[in-house]
């Protein structure tokens, strides 16, 4: 792989331009609306998914059953086993998240008429969308299709996506940079790790629910399902982390990463100065540690467009902040956390001012993945994640790191290198 | 001064039982009552305040100040002037907190009609008692005594004090032990920071809150006052403190720490073989860092019972679990924050299991404060503190790192020293 052109001021500047996007946003999480209004482009029988482009036929157990779930909870299917003969059949249209302003965890199912968080990039103009987070257990982002799933999607659409959605209106919105800052102080680096971002969106939400929702119980059922789920605040710092993400794409010439995401068989990442094209490779199976019961047997390879988040210097790129989610991952003792931050530091471009770790006296988290960087150094992208049961279903059975495949970023340069003419 | 008894068996199993009792405690928050109610003893014209006994003629400012407004909250005066001349005629009975297994922060005025967060050990059997934080600005813990104080008083009293009670008896209250633990890895110690277990709490209250209270106006302004404060866990820190340590008092020979505290003019400490004497000497002025337009000739001398959180094992002594506060308290780099519970743990008797720090890689919390280490050493107990301004009402103007006068530990050794008949 030759680097002759790694110096040239068209990249230089390309990728200065990229990372005062990023370091420009503004977040502010302003709605929730239904997917419907969010993107208009969405039809009847298309299924956003997360990952890279894939069909039916390569897609992996938990995908699937979030597919046929999805459709009974639309209504194109009177059961699962007819969700799966449609699917089958080549009738739904299986598209990116990230082709419609959106990102979704795991499975990232988002169809018609679920209810989606908005946040608005006051800097960039533009507006991104994630759906709400369903709590732990058995959820659809992990596969899961049953009654119970389904039921818990009916709620979220009829009552606490409503319920957010005002709130945000009554209120100015919430503004998200400050609030992940905090997080960063508060041993969260958002991905596997959400505790205290959830508990401040919650103290900050809460107000605004209790003059918007007339009915006590209905509103006690709520501030409980937020309360009671840690992971709360993830779909919120994915949705920021696309709506920062967006405004950096098609810098021409940029050789930074605008989204790494996977969909359970594909690892893919988008480059600002390669515009909407996916790198892809086989994705990896995490390494890390299963909760009682479960072994590294029950892991799906990994999955979800939660990577946006070390795609914005967070997650695995923030790890020092988080020295309990380095023991929760399974990824050293606690007290060598701080590496990971220092690593990814060796790939990207810019400390972010904003977002700053208190251990390391006040060092922003690394910001800008440079896929040079990445192909020069040989070092892959850390990531924390979830680990999904490979069956339908049964939930999270794990958390452990998962390294970006080297190949995608090998991909991107050669087509960054031909683009540029070298 | 003699250590020969240093070894002597007596302290030893007197020691050991001590910290025993501590790392048994099974803090629960379980009320919210009136102060007459939880304080049988509790008469007209009675004040408890912080620290260890002192009169009006030695009181500094804030606490003069905090006196007059209680004085007229409770209706014994008209106004504060009044106030002032029945406090200077000796009509008021001034008693410490602590004789009434209650705890309050800077001033810490306790009287007939405030309402107090009760805690119960359940292993102890035993409950303590502390107001409600007021939030930051002028308030009567840092001597304010105007309208608007009394007024929030009023409110914590008619309103938010009854709505806290009714939400922990209708759940089964909440357990403080894993609350402080969860704390601690989000960047708390638990006296100067506290926006983890501030947090933490009001999404455990909130659910019960919205049950309780039927206006959902009152409602709101309830989940805004507490989800704003990110102080408003202290005063639950301090209750519970209290709550451990005071099965801990009356065990013969035992040369433990069971209560250090500072009026403002005196600092305090007690000794769990020494009963309730408390062995004083004047209170040292903060070190620390002063907000905008404020500097140390502003500063009054430290003051409140909220070193019973160091005594316990938080503050100053799980610095290393909150980086962040070793900046705010002007205590050195965030990234020496650990050696603060290092040094601390060369004059405590234990680790706590339960409250880890995960930066440590886990390490317990050092606790059990020994007054033979202490003076064997010559290290001071280190305390992250609030600075009070000096005049009345102004409110907080810093946060610094205070000492505990040596000087209270070797009188306390030669009283133990005496008792033992050395």
């Amino acid at each position: 792989m030759s680097t002759s052109f790694s110096l040239g001021d068209t990249i230089r500047e390309a990728n200065s331009e990229a990372v005062k996007r990023m370091l420009e946003a503004e977040p502010v999480l302003v709605d929730v609306v239904t997917a419907s209004e969010a993107i208009p482009d969405l039809e009847e029988g298309m299924i956003l998914h997360a990952g890279p482009p894939i069909d039916w036929d390569r897609m992996c157990g938990p995908m699937r059953g979030a597919v046929a779930g999805i459709a009974v909870f639309e209504g194109w299917a009177e059961d699962l086993s007819e969700a799966e003969n449609i699917a089958e059949s080549g009738s739904f249209k299986f598209r990116p998240n990230h082709d419609y302003g959106a990102v979704g965890p795991m499975t990232g199912m988002t169809t018609l008429s679920q209810p989606v968080l908005v946040v608005e990039n006051r800097s960039g103009g533009n507006r991104a969308y994630c759906t709400i987070n369903e709590g732990l257990g058995k959820v659809m982002r992990f596969g899961g299709n049953d009654a119970s799933v389904i039921k818990r999607l009916g709620w979220l659409r009829d009552k606490l996506g409503p319920a957010i959605g005002s709130a945000l209106r009554s209120g100015k919105g919430i503004e998200l940079k400050s609030l992940v800052a905090r997080g960063l102080t508060m041993g969260d680096e958002m991905h596997q790790r959400n505790v205290g971002c959830s508990s401040l969106l919650l103290r900050t939400l809460a107000p605004e629910l209790s003059r918007n929702v007339y009915d006590r119980t209905e509103l006690a059922e709520m501030l409980a399902f937020i309360g009671s789920n840690d992971q709360f605040f993830l779909n919120v710092a994915m949705v920021l982390g696309k709506a920062i993400m967006d405004p950096v794409c098609n810098i021409e010439g940029s050789s930074v990463v605008t989204a790494m995401s996977r969909n359970g068989t594909d690892f893919g990442i988008r480059v600002s100065g390669l515009g909407e094209e996916w790198f892809t490779a086989p994705v990896e199976m995490p390494e890390g540690l299963y909760f009682p019961g479960f072994s590294a047997e029950d892991a799906n390879p990994d999955m979800g467009d939660s990577t946006i988040v070390e795609t914005i210097g967070l997650g695995g790129f923030a790890m020092a902040a988080s020295p309990a989610v380095a023991g929760f991952v399974g990824a050293g003792t606690p007290s060598s956390a701080a590496d990971f931050t220092r690593i990814m530091g060796e790939i990207t471009l810019a400390k972010n001012p904003e977002w700053t770790i208190p251990s390391l006296d006040y060092q922003g988290v690394p910001t800008g993945i440079d896929i040079r960087l990445v192909v020069e150094t040989g070092i892959a992208p850390t990531i924390n994640t979830g680990i999904a049961h490979r069956k339908p279903g049964v939930g999270q059975v794990g958390a452990g790191v998962v390294k970006a495949p080297l190949v995608c970023f090998e991909k991107a340069l050669r087509a960054l290198a031909m683009r540029l003419g070298v």
